[in-house]
């Protein structure tokens, strides 16, 4: 399989979540509405899919047909749009701009960005809690919610993004650095992968493990890849200013690593995760296309 | 049974659902973060817990324990918390103080207060996923998600708060203040309601509309008091700033009715709601001792 096959692939789910999900927001009417304008706003445009992909290609590996995918994979992308639409929030990082597009609170105003954040959040239990699962996936139906609000709450992304602001500014060593990755954006994309594992039934249940270590190694893997981004490639393609990781004084890889150090630790952990692969018995070939996708990505 | 017999029954609920989300926020550990700290503070330091108090009387008047009913009953409290230490935010209501207490970023920061009200709007739903139900109960576990994230979101809750932002400075007729209201505090008190009878079983489930009825007009007969007291109560009774409605130009029922109107309004409101519940066949006198409550309290 080639690069070609992955890059179709990947725009094959963009297509698909974005569909699904378009689906969930305009069910919820009152589409003049300010706030649902803002929720779509969040997360209808642009953005790369990864979580859903990662739900939808790990549920296929273990033989889920993409209709029983669907609901486990949007429900974590609601969870990623709400966080960016805080995280983008003038008390916390305070950008104006995401994926080339003005930010939630820039397009509407900050309250309203808060709501639809908060409402995003709350469309991802409803679509767990009433989209369409298989038989064989409904029987893990409260394990979902479970793994998802286990993710994203205190002890996951909220803990990591708090953790990221007392870090600003600071010194924090490499060992700090992973336990804020780790919860900021590790524990979602290895929710997505269990998602679609679990979505799958009893044949991707039994190897959470080992996709656990492949999540995070990639988990991580992606975040070093952001932070050599932000210093080597430009606005444009980026989608956001460049260099503005270094301007909030950020704790980043390169700059605890050097940024050939950073791309050696990158590299590394393309490794780790190919090793936890190979103790899978099924065709995971999309899922190690796409760890080398995470590594050499450009935005 | 006495007004008496009812404070002691809401002081016992009360202290029950503090027990309960102690032990819940305990359990995320990491005492030392600020997101935690904060977490608690929203959803600890006072409140009258009049949703997790519904939750425990509807569940025990169909015959379901209380330990039966903590898990729905805190899940609901959590929301309410969360929604609170949102709308008190600068962006939203700027309020700096909140039952007699420094509201949650002015004790942090807005950062913290953004977050601690995220992940306790998630905590809610790890509650629904992971708290102990009776075996009656847990046959409805997954219509309880459902139930709490529709009253939440932007169907319910969140859609309230937006409608009522967008009224404010506006002149607003009575018809669109009660569609505010019905969202912004009326559905969850009709959730807290329903997850009490959920929590029952089949039994609850039976008078779910009766219970409706009644959940509906207790909710706006709360808001329409709370109009009231806005205007005749003074602000260390009230634990906020007295007069803050009308400082905000916030349309009320007082301003639409006068203040002899809106008395009979929430009176005319308390009577449907003791209509309602003489459908039920089981003892409803807390539930009636409590629509009166609504109106008469002074705080």
């Amino acid at each position: 399989m080639s690069d070609t096959a992955l890059t179709s692939t990947l725009i094959h789910y963009q297509n698909r979540s974005n569909v699904q999900l378009s689906r969930w927001l305009d069910n919820l009417g009152n589409d003049k509405q300010p706030l649902i304008q803002a929720m779509k706003h969040g997360a209808l445009l642009g953005g790369k899919r990864v979580r859903p992909y990662l739900t939808y290609v790990t549920g296929k590996l273990f033989g889920a047909p993409e209709e029983a995918l669907d609901t486990p994979a949007v429900a974590v992308e609601c969870i990623h749009a709400y966080s960016l639409i805080h995280d983008d929030l003038p008390a916390m990082d305070d950008d104006a701009l995401r994926r080339g597009q003005p930010t939630c609170h820039v397009a509407y105003d900050e309250a309203i960005a808060i709501l639809a954040g908060d409402a995003l959040q709350t469309l991802a239990f409803t679509i767990l809690a009433e989209g369409d699962l298989s038989a064989e996936g409904n029987a893990y139906r409260i394990q979902m919610v479970k793994e998802l609000a286990s993710a994203s709450g205190a002890a996951g992304m909220c803990l990591g993004q708090a953790l990221d602001l007392a870090a600003e500014g600071q010194k924090v060593d490499l060992a700090a650095l992973e336990t804020i990755h780790r919860h900021k954006t590790g524990a979602l994309i290895r929710c997505a992968v269990r998602l679609g594992a679990l979505a799958a039934g009893e044949r991707g249940v039994t190897y959470l493990p080992e996709l656990d270590t492949f999540s995070n190694t990639i988990g991580l893997a992606f975040q070093v890849q952001d932070d050599i981004l932000d210093i080597i490639s430009d606005t444009e393609t980026l989608g956001k200013p460049q260099g503005s990781d270094l301007e909030a004084e950020k704790s980043t890889y390169p700059a605890l690593l050097g940024l050939e150090g950073a791309k050696q630790k990158a590299e590394h952990l393309y490794q780790e995760a190919l090793q936890a692969l190979q103790a899978i018995p099924y065709n995971t070939e999309q899922l190690e296309l796409f760890a080398r996708y995470i590594i050499e990505r450009k935005n």
